[in-house]
């Protein structure tokens, strides 16, 4: 990634900051190669327009980023320690006194801002996120490779949970099946909760898996996805156990009708909106318009949310090797909640669809 | 928890703040009753000195808090709104014009600062947090009967673990098994990524299980915990597979000795330091002071890392119905990584803890 780093560098450069400092686990991962979890500790990464980047850790985990891939300096702290003082100090060592300084508007918290202000009292502070969103909109050949193979684990993570369906299990055992087949596949973490939703949760567009029963004439929704080697997937896939209602079959129908024609739609110089709006449009001729409260998909990657949003309004032009969710949705209380979510990537001439498993209905005897 | 929003708003009053606005996901359940985890869309709770609270949620959410507890007023916002105006427009139609706003600055992110900011350029903007730590601090009985019952849970998990251990088993694979036991028992999720650590693993002590496998002669480490009804436990015991040296035998007593002194030293009005040296210098005089490289504890609440962090420079005096972990650990790189951690609660005239499973060294043949 040693590339990327060199690019934000450059950037600083334009912008006339001597500094950057990134706090998101997520794009530290990115930059570094080093993925961590700080919780309430400080983890940082310092960016210099002029200066050999470096890692702030909490002191537990120094020996762990040395022994990495991570060739530049690092340096810790201890819990007694105060870690904005360590940190300004080594910056200082670099750039005495910087005039602009870029951060992660979006993810630093107030209180480490005005300590880092306290400690930079003659620096202006800029936003780093943009730049960071946009070096991480477009894939490289490697991370999609990645993207693929996490894609086809979440397939497989669908079909553990569509063998597991039988009257009288619960939404809430299918999960522990689905994630334990994983775990002994050496997927260390899904990439949000695992939702298996049935009957009238399922109407419910972020439901928590419970006690609820599965049984014959249900409808079962499962959205869930793994996070492999950095990067995330995300699939919904709705099916059938035992025969269902003419509505439900009616609610299937338009959701996969919209889901297949924006996935057509999409190629390189489409807008987002025109996306969205091509299944918002076919759920609102079906007169579901009411019931389909979300955007069409988000970006996907290193985050299981990221850049592009695709909304109705938003006019972004989709540009080759973006990454993205399309997964439209009907959820109408008391009758049927309906998702159909694919990840894929945008290409010169159409799309490459990640998710490959069956859209059409599955009925489960 | 309506007393809790009571103690809240008295507080706004003291401070000459007419508004306060809660970001933190735990902390808005904590008060409000609702869990949600928003990821990048916004989720709020403003409290007043002298009006209603209001909560604020995605649109999609907010049938879901209409239909819950929650008895006061609560709006959404779609994804093509922009939420902070919503959230100013209905803070306004309360106070006009606050001249002083409290705000969670360790968990509101600076972008969100600015917006809130440039919304309320009349007002200035105090921290919350500090507040709210304190009224958390002290645990109700209703809330210690759940951590117990959380407590339970997690002696069960590691109990589970053990039964796993077998030559050539691998850590992931009795990750899977304990998550999958715990789901199977209603576990919607666990308070972290459970750790179970074998071999020269164990001596890293934040370190994440893979595919090594254990075999005879290896010490295992766990470290878990579950979330039960909003309230998390944390345990860790290490066990020995098959005989180990006396070396290992050594750094295990050292632990145990040095946990147990600690445990027995907490009683109301003890300070916070002086049960971090206890254990400190029971290790430090053994020789292994530089492998005992973090904090003895920490809170455990809502949160799983929440006040009081239990550090040899912590001079804050222990009261009645805190909860807290002890957790020394001596890790040496190629030889041995022991930890074991209990959750309490301090007494008046002692300690009641709350997870019960063995800590004299558990030899599995």
């Amino acid at each position: 990634m040693e590339k990327n780093i060199d690019v934000l560098q450059n950037w600083l450069k334009d912008q006339g900051a001597e500094v950057g400092f990134l706090t998101d686990p997520e794009n530290i991962a990115y930059f570094s190669g080093y993925h961590s979890e700080p919780h309430e500790r400080v983890l940082g990464l310092a960016v210099f327009s002029d200066s050999e980047p470096f890692l702030f850790t909490p002191a537990l985990e120094v020996e762990d980023v040395r022994g990495g891939d991570w060739t530049h300096p690092a340096y810790g702290y201890n819990d007694t320690e105060n870690p904005f003082t360590i940190i300004a100090d080594e910056i200082k060592k670099r750039v005495a006194n910087p005039s602009k300084f870029a951060i992660e508007k979006k993810h630093m918290s107030v209180d480490r801002y005005e300590q880092l202000g306290g400690l930079f009292s003659g620096s202006s502070f800029i936003p780093i996120e943009h730049k960071i969103e946009q070096i991480r909109l477009i894939k490289t050949e490697a991370e999609l490779k990645i993207l693929k193979e996490a894609a086809l684990l979440a397939d497989y993570a669908v079909q553990v949970g569509v063998d597991e369906i039988a009257e009288g299990k619960t939404e809430a055992e299918i999960v522990a099946k689905i994630e334990y087949e994983m775990k002994k596949k050496g997927v260390t973490a899904m990439s949000f909760d695992t939702m298996v939703l049935t009957g009238k949760n399922g109407a419910l567009p972020h439901g928590t898996p419970g006690e609820t029963k599965i049984k014959k004439g249900d409808l079962v929704l499962f959205d869930l996805g793994v996070v492999h080697k950095g990067y995330c997937s995300d699939i919904t896939r709705t099916v059938a156990f035992g025969d269902i209602s003419d509505e439900q079959k009616k609610i299937y129908d338009t959701v996969l009708e919209a889901q297949i024609a924006a996935v057509e739609k999409v190629k390189a110089g489409v807008k987002a909106s025109e996306i969205d709006l091509t299944a918002r449009n076919i759920i609102r001729e079906a007169g579901f318009g009411d019931y389909f409260p979300h955007r069409l998909g988000h970006g996907l990657g290193a985050s299981v949310h990221e850049f592009p949003s695709i909304t109705e309004t938003n006019s972004m032009e989709l540009q080759e090797n973006m990454v993205f969710t399309i997964e439209p949705g009907i959820y109408v209380p008391g009758v049927a909640g309906v998702r159909i979510e694919d990840d894929l990537v945008v290409t010169k001439d159409g799309v490459q669809v990640l998710t490959e498993f069956p859209k059409t209905l599955q009925v489960i005897e």
